[in-house]
């Protein structure tokens, strides 16, 4: 009886495993992405700047990519996400909340009063999502947030809301980490809230999500230690405050960007005004069977000045409907339609 | 003539290789920290938090350590570094401010009027530190700060400020990242000043560097995009700033913290209450011939509450003068003086 092969066998069993992975077939790469204009590029860009000795080289440790959340990495309709947890949470609290049955926008709120919801504007929206997102500490915000995250699903799909993630955007993600890339998100979320899921549901670690800010003040109540959301905005990530925070938070411009709408306009000009090869890239979204489609008119994510200039400097537009064969994890392969 | 061994030989070789980094000993860690208590410390944390199976053991993606800069990876005297760095920079853009020549506290730094200098107090520090960090774009910031870290020595070694950096704490650097940890800074600093040498210097890139920050403003001109940096505070990352800033930017909480001064003392309080093992360290000062000896009353690096917190939480308390073999790299090593 030989449990193990011949040493001799062995070594040329070693050899053979060094060896394989360079000689078998390559997986194929963004599976559910078209061979069409949008991953041509994409491709093209990762091929070039992760050759050693071409002219496009980039060194690792420069390879920063920035990707907007909502409408980039997952839906926005009919409402940002964040904006119907908040509207969950209001209704979560209002028992501890008796005076909301008689205060706007809370009322409105409670009795699913939309014109009257829409009546309170801006100004009323930032009162939900101060009253939801502030006044508690990190720890609890962030219990609220993953409890929400568990059970709530979304009105149209009836699918839990981290589901309706976009699978081609997932695989980019992980090509782009595959190829050396770190993979940031820069979006207007709040960043706890876009915290609560990023790790898991698109491998990108808390640290490297960047977002909407509150002040927040460190608390020692009888050596029990606490950070406490204040009902103050530290910083509004959006429009130029993308590339603001990249500059402060990463330090480093990033050389490939991704958003949907004229919020990421400035992250995508900063991004590829830097020297060398540089990506900047546009969820599109048209399709409106499998997703939504909207674009220049929308209230939610709306492209219009980004797409105009997306066209003068050559940035990738994907065309959802027809580049992208499905559009969240689990969706048959529409390829052939 | 044979130019390569024969293919089996060459195997054999390959198989070496292979088991060598294995079978080799270890290289010393730490090898600038003598073997005494704060050594043996740092080393049984990090034995037991990366071992599998370990009750303490921790997964990679939360081995978060953070650095203040600022007495705990360079020197702080006679004053911070970056404080010498404004002065200096006054003098260089003197010549298109003639208005200073009869302007305090810029005429006190102009004439070297120590006296003046100090009675323009904390005032006019931020006067000078405003004048010197802000109103440019960050690009040339940074060209400004690399250009005097270039040139500049220190009044009394005579050494680039970036030799005087702590040879020990690199060792510890390293150390920890050899064992899955991020190395972060976290430090009063300004954020863009100190990534002007820290990803040369203590191998921590931009990206996890944390500091001081001022209100920036993303600008285009024509086409042409800048970052300005604008007078104006954002965040004073001391204090409770640095556990405030931990969270927002960080978004886990860390397990290991190192710092010198009070204005450590949240960082590490925050650190060492997370669940599981922790470890929190301070250099003490205590070496007058090879560094400078000062804590509790020094204006510079006070370390006074943060050191009766040390011993009642049994943080490690590093002692300089007997613990450290040498202080700066290049140091003759003086581990039997």
């Amino acid at each position: 009886m030989q449990a193990f092969p011949k040493p001799q066998t062995r070594l040329w069993l070693l050899a053979l495993l060094l060896v394989l992975p360079l000689a078998s077939p390559a997986a194929e790469v963004l599976p559910s992405w078209k061979d069409g204009p949008s991953r041509q590029a994409i491709e093209a860009f990762v091929t070039a700047v992760t050759r050693a000795g071409d002219k496009d080289f980039i060194p690792p440790a420069e390879r920063i990519a920035v990707f907007d959340n909502d409408g980039t990495l997952w839906s926005e309709q009919p409402m940002y996400f964040e904006v119907l947890f908040a509207l969950d949470e209001v209704k979560r609290m209002a028992p501890q909340h008796p005076e909301w049955k008689d205060e706007q926008p809370f009322k409105a709120v409670l009795e699913n009063d939309q014109k009257a919801l829409a009546a309170a504007g801006e100004k009323g929206l930032l009162q939900i999502v101060g009253a939801t997102h502030t006044g508690v500490t990190t720890a609890e915000f962030n219990a609220n947030a993953q409890r929400w995250l568990a059970k709530a699903v979304h009105p149209r799909s009836h699918k839990p809301y981290t589901e309706m993630v976009f699978q081609p955007m997932l695989e980019l993600l992980g090509y782009l980490r595959e190829n050396g890339f770190k993979t940031y998100i820069v979006s207007g979320g709040e960043v706890a809230f876009m915290r609560a899921f990023a790790e898991e549901v698109y491998g990108i670690p808390p640290e490297q999500v960047i977002g909407t800010t509150f002040v927040t003040q460190f608390q020692n109540k009888d050596g029990k230690f606490s950070i406490l959301r204040q009902g103050k905005l530290a910083h509004n990530d959006d429009g130029p405050g993308k590339p603001e925070s990249i500059e402060s938070i990463i330090g480093r411009r990033p050389v490939f960007a991704f958003g949907n709408s004229d919020g990421d306009l400035q992250m995508l000009q900063w991004t590829t005004a830097g020297e060398g090869r540089r990506l900047a890239g546009l969820v599109h979204h048209t399709d409106g069977q499998r997703e939504w489609a909207y674009d220049r008119k929308s209230n939610i994510g709306r492209l219009d000045k980004a797409l105009d200039q997306a066209t003068g400097n050559k940035w990738v537009v994907v065309d959802m409907a027809k580049e992208w064969t499905r559009i969240y994890p689990g969706d048959p392969d529409q390829s052939h339609p």
